[in-house]
């Protein structure tokens, strides 16, 4: 059993975490965000979400957030881009990287975005052609892998073929989104052993939730699948809305600590990014949803 | 890679965990407690501990709750005896299963126990002769298996022999604890690989502390090391107070999910479990530690 010697972790914070609290904040503050997890060595930031403020009004602000962050070179900034007017949106504020998000779970595709699967990734077709042309590259989500609030168990068998559609597209990455955090470690081998059949391991990510505490496992158990892609968020920021009263994306924090105890390298420095987390965590008057940062902070 | 099919998991929240919360509670509460664990399926739960109420308030009446508990046969019910009085008191309650406590840090046993490594195990040696006299079960206990407060890592080689002295004194099993929680899941798996060539792997147990959410990665870790007996602590009861504003024992029902979604057979009633920490959580005004608890909980 050999762990990949390097992990790349895709922040997602200022926007799957900061979408999902219920307090928006100033532009200013998730500035702040942004440069403080940039200082702290992160290569991937998702910074906001091009969506129109009345349905999501915590990432209001994202073009003038993009406008006022520092960005350095070799770090990826990227955006969600929900439809192609968000992608229009977010190319007009410079974006070079954009996400878009599939289900696994049909019941979840028609609640959540009122599609089934299959309009969903139709949809994303003209966003592909729009980010060729303009040489804007573009991720894949596929959300409710391990797990659907309404349908219960997701099969791997189901996640597969919107994993490979959305790689075939264009997506150069898939990231596989364990929504409601339901998700084990063998079901989790289990799910990339299936996938990539499909899509190649180097071109797929684990994006894991802490619901059920099963978040760093299932890590670990992609470690030894291969998979050296992981989307955390700083602080334990956010979550998903279905999941209620419980905890949603794994800390950036617990997921770094834990590589670093494995030898693995990612290029982050652990204090800054606890600062970082301790620093936004004041800002929406919470507590750090890190375990790593409550005992280092308690020290 | 094939993971054990059965595992047994030892309840230590009605000992290790009550032991470090703050607030003592009733006997009433402790019987109550250890009824609500029997009914739930666990084969072993820790009662309680035979020592001085001056030093330790919380486990006052041990005895007492001893002789209240509706005790099911193939059932084991243990207590903790740090010394030969409270192996005697322990026995003169009917206990018919003891537990003793070594370090593997120096530097712990000093500041824990007053007494080197080698002195703590000397003063085993007349509890262990008491017990074989008496039909009494040992089982052992190193904490600091893979980090000290006092001297920061912990090697494999420092446990090894602690393990096997306790293991050769006549000790049936070995739970190597983690007691600050620093531990990963590359030196989990060292730690059982090197222990094991001194002490069967089929005679040790992990004992994990979420303090820096690595309890589960570590269990899964141990699982495919092919470890199969665990401790945990209904609720995440208790912790370690040299871990400090940090969590302690790992939760009981976050094991059990995950043990549950790797298809392996506990004996233990999730739902039940669940309930049990619940209860236990309001009698002493907290906030259950177990996020398969509050998730389920707030369905």
């Amino acid at each position: 059993m050999s762990l990949p010697e390097t992990v790349r972790l895709v922040e997602v914070g200022p926007r799957d975490g900061l979408q999902n609290e219920a307090q928006p904040i100033s532009v200013a503050d998730k500035v702040r965000l942004v440069d403080d997890l940039t200082a702290a060595g992160l290569s991937y930031i998702e910074v906001g979400s091009f969506v129109s403020p009345k349905w999501v009004p915590q990432m209001a602000g994202s073009a003038e957030v993009f406008a006022n962050i520092k960005q350095q070179s070799g770090i990826t900034y990227a955006a969600l881009a929900p439809n192609l007017r968000g992608f229009e949106d977010a190319l007009a504020a410079g974006v070079k990287e954009v996400a878009v998000f599939a289900a696994a779970s049909e019941a979840f595709s028609q609640r959540n975005i009122n599609c089934s699967i299959s309009e969903s990734l139709q949809r994303f077709v003209p966003i592909m052609d729009a980010a060729r042309a303009n040489g804007v590259r573009v991720r894949g989500y596929v959300s409710c892998v391990l797990g659907c609030p309404y349908e219960g168990a997701v099969s791997a068998e189901q996640v597969a073929p919107v994993a490979r559609e959305l790689f075939e597209m264009g997506c150069y990455e898939v990231s596989l989104g364990d929504t409601i955090g339901t998700g084990t470690p063998g079901a989790t081998r289990r799910l990339f052993e299936v996938v990539a059949a499909h899509v190649p391991r180097a071109q797929l990510a684990g994006h894991f939730h802490d619901t059920y505490g099963q978040a760093l496992a299932n890590v670990y158990a992609s470690l030894l699948e291969g998979i050296n892609v992981f989307d955390s968020s700083v602080a334990g920021l956010g979550g998903c809305p279905y999941a209620k009263g419980a905890s949603g994306n794994v800390a950036s924090e617990d997921v770094l600590y834990m590589l670093q105890g494995l030898g693995i390298e990612t290029g982050i420095d652990l204090d800054r990014l606890i600062d970082a987390g301790l620093r936004i965590s004041k800002v929406l008057g919470r507590t750090s949803g890190s375990r790593v940062a409550r005992a280092r902070n308690a020290q």
